[in-house]
């Protein structure tokens, strides 16, 4: 464990800017809160204490486990819709009597409780690769208190823990073990790429042999991928792109299908989101589904992964996300325990 | 008092499901829990747990009776719009990054705390009859935590047992007391049958004499019906159907005159609504109203009951719900020491 | 200290109703819970109590000030969205199923806690200026447990209390201090004068000169300030209404710059609202700004107070705001404290 002064106060916005003995320290923490919520033992860490989390999209999981966690811990959150209250909004975006500046909310925040934690991508960001980003680093900036991303539209690092510790508790010993992110086909085409980033992220700090799979024109964020191959320079693991999932799938021990939007087509990349162009991308790639099919191409123990909600019939189906392989609700339940340990960290 | 152990970990969707025997002892138990929030004596029987209620209609008594009760008992509710998680929705209503499926919901909260709790009914089933209750009933198959109907299209529980509740309080042994359930016009004609069907329930458990009383087209359930007199032949009672209000009200104990909708006219009686039909059986009863004169027709105590909100002018005067013989606000507080002993027993 | 049994029970409607002494216990006790704060020592002085936050408009400080400052206090708070509830109408606007009349809501919620705050203005008022504070009296007139008012269309004293806390703390004894009460330009024109209001209604028990400056047509309640002006006489200090702010600002200690609307264009002094009239009132005054020119007119320490949101770059420049004349945070931290005062003493 790292000396356990490195987390108090501090941000928990990408995992990229901890390094794997911190990491490893959360993960430590997350599986003793764990066994402590399988005892009901009381862990009331963080007794009197205030947060405030701010959605500006949709949540079941992450709005969930945040406010039933937190209270565990002995706290309170209040739970924010963006539109609720003076809709945050970084300079340029302001609307007189419906926004507020992010610098005004954070410092404002900061003197009534102990964490921040936000949830931004897709359209309340216009649509541009990064805003949701910036969006949280501007609170981060502004408030004296720790500020959580509970998904933007370049990290989920919360649902990265959540999933390395799912395939810690069943493969134990990662080192040399194959995931495959891949992309996965859904009638929703306004989905934000956070989650596959994460989760190459994530396991790049475990020396995991890493496939990216997708269609063409479904490409990530090189500068995440740069830092992944980063990471597996200093922890070992491999890393491919390839533009089939079922040559993808072949020996993975973890496949985490999923289905992500187009950066091509949005800004920055894009003068203006070009839905056409993306729908026609999504239309020629119907076939990208985890059935058993393809599911039967890896090991036969692979783990079948999904942050959910996964669009059933689409992304996969039901005989496979609800079959042997899948590690779903202990992957969901995970995001309890690896949040609070990130708060009673942080928020001390 | 029955063994103790028949309660933990069960689901709580209609009162019909339990036994006198099991009632009786909520009700107990219930009573109890009213005097200490009387005196303010703690009773933090659910210290650090965490419940989910999930709202698809709106709520005043229900939501706040469960969050403040649940928060008395020392435990913290999420309090849930549908509308703002992923929609919890059955396969076959399913939209992709818009709905979740129920089973996927309710295995996911299963690992968060302690207990779920929905209200759903009219418009969120697309007026299917019993549709609300199918919600409940694969929330309670999906989940490994008891789920409570906060009322569904069917069934309204807990406004069961604060009736009951405040019957016993104000009239002691219920047995050959006469209740009349009866229709009352009111200009919103999206209304639910849970209540009604529930008051007669309940009441068919305690020996009561029950007077249905509606204008022909607003027949309820035959099945709830048929209930009601299997649990009379065992617990006494008689039942009987007039389509008066006036003739029922004669020597009633109690009347709970209250608007509901036309199950003849929605499916799976009808193809699909048909509002103008509705509109019309409606129009046609605008007498159905309780007002002095109908009042004392009744013992001159009768209790005057209704689950509130009240479409005051329409359903009731002013006169009769401000008046001596209104029981309404004890009724509504009922509701909180109802629940919290539903609560105690099952999420234990 | 006043004889502590005077807050129990009572509600906190608006400042005027309270006494100088009993104003400054309030401020007292939060200045001590500050403290209490600061140094996170345990201050549950309402462990166990419920109450019940129900807003008709959007709220940052307000929402989050109560939420966890009850939390703070060891209740728990539910946080209401109109909406979401049947919301509470006064008679006559009421609507069936939608609405529930203001008497019924009062009494149910005093049945399951231990107090009600509402926030009521503008729009769901139908801009009847007075109605909003009808509301909330209609409120306390039915609820049997405190009600807190958090903004209506008259006054906003949880505020006032924050506003006048942050002058003593900067500024010690108020006595003779000249705080300018200003209107400023926005380009939204659906204000409140509810902030104007209260802040002259507090800084006229406390001796202080109180410059009100608007442009013509923006007078305020002429009954407020009758009450502002009663107070004078007994507690000293001068009233001056002027129309300039550059003429207002000279030798001020405290500079309170914020939009409000147009009461004579809006019922009950205009027949109905006229929004046309009130544009062009609000377009012919773009230039009542407060930037750094303006405020150098006022002493060098001068505070510039808003209660925030600003909008900026109209109501007040970038550099003023976050200048170091600024006090906004720290009024908005006051919030919080005032706040749980108020809680504190009358919920018991």
């Amino acid at each position: 464990m790292v000396k356990t002064d490195v987390f108090k106060g501090r941000d928990f916005i990408s995992e990229l800017e901890y390094t794997r003995e911190e990491i490893e320290t959360i993960l430590e923490v997350a599986f003793r809160l764990k066994e402590d919520y399988a005892m009901r033992r009381p862990h009331r860490l963080l007794e009197g204490k205030n947060m405030f989390l701010i959605f500006y999209n949709r949540s079941l999981r992450t709005r969930n486990s945040f406010e039933a966690g937190f209270a565990q811990l002995g706290g309170h959150a209040n739970y924010l819709d963006a539109d609720k209250v003076y809709t945050p909004a970084i300079k340029g975006m302001e609307k007189a009597y419906t926004t507020e500046r992010v610098a005004d909310v954070a410092r404002v925040l900061s003197r009534y409780g102990d964490g921040i934690a936000i949830r931004i991508y897709g359209k309340p960001t216009g649509w541009v690769y990064g805003r949701g980003n910036e969006y949280i680093r501007e609170f981060a900036r502004w408030a004296s208190i720790p500020v959580i991303n509970m998904e933007d539209d370049m990290y989920h690092p919360c649902q990265a823990l959540a999933d390395i510790m799912t395939m810690k508790e069943k493969l134990g010993d990662l080192k040399g073990k194959k995931i495959v992110v891949s992309w996965a086909y859904s009638p929703s085409v306004e989905k934000p790429v956070a989650v596959p980033q994460s989760a190459m992220a994530i396991s790049s700090f475990f020396g995991m042999d890493i496939v990216l799979a997708h269609p063409e024109g479904f490409e990530l964020d090189p500068m995440v991928i740069e830092k992944v191959k980063e990471n597996q320079r200093k922890f070992g693991g491999t890393f491919e792109v390839v533009h089939d999932m079922k040559k993808a799938f072949r020996d993975a021990d973890v496949v985490y299908p999923k289905c992500w939007g187009v950066l091509r087509h949005i800004p920055p990349q894009a003068p203006q989101a070009d839905w056409d162009a993306i729908g026609k991308l999504f239309d020629a790639n119907k076939h990208w589904i985890c059935d058993e099919e393809t599911l039967k191409l890896a090991k036969p123990d692979v783990l079948y992964m999904h942050c959910l909600p996964a669009d059933r019939g689409f992304e996969v189906t039901d005989e496979v996300i609800d079959g042997p392989n899948s590690v779903v609700f202990d992957e969901a339940e995970n995001r309890l325990h690896a949040q609070k340990a990130v708060m009673a960290l942080i928020m001390q």
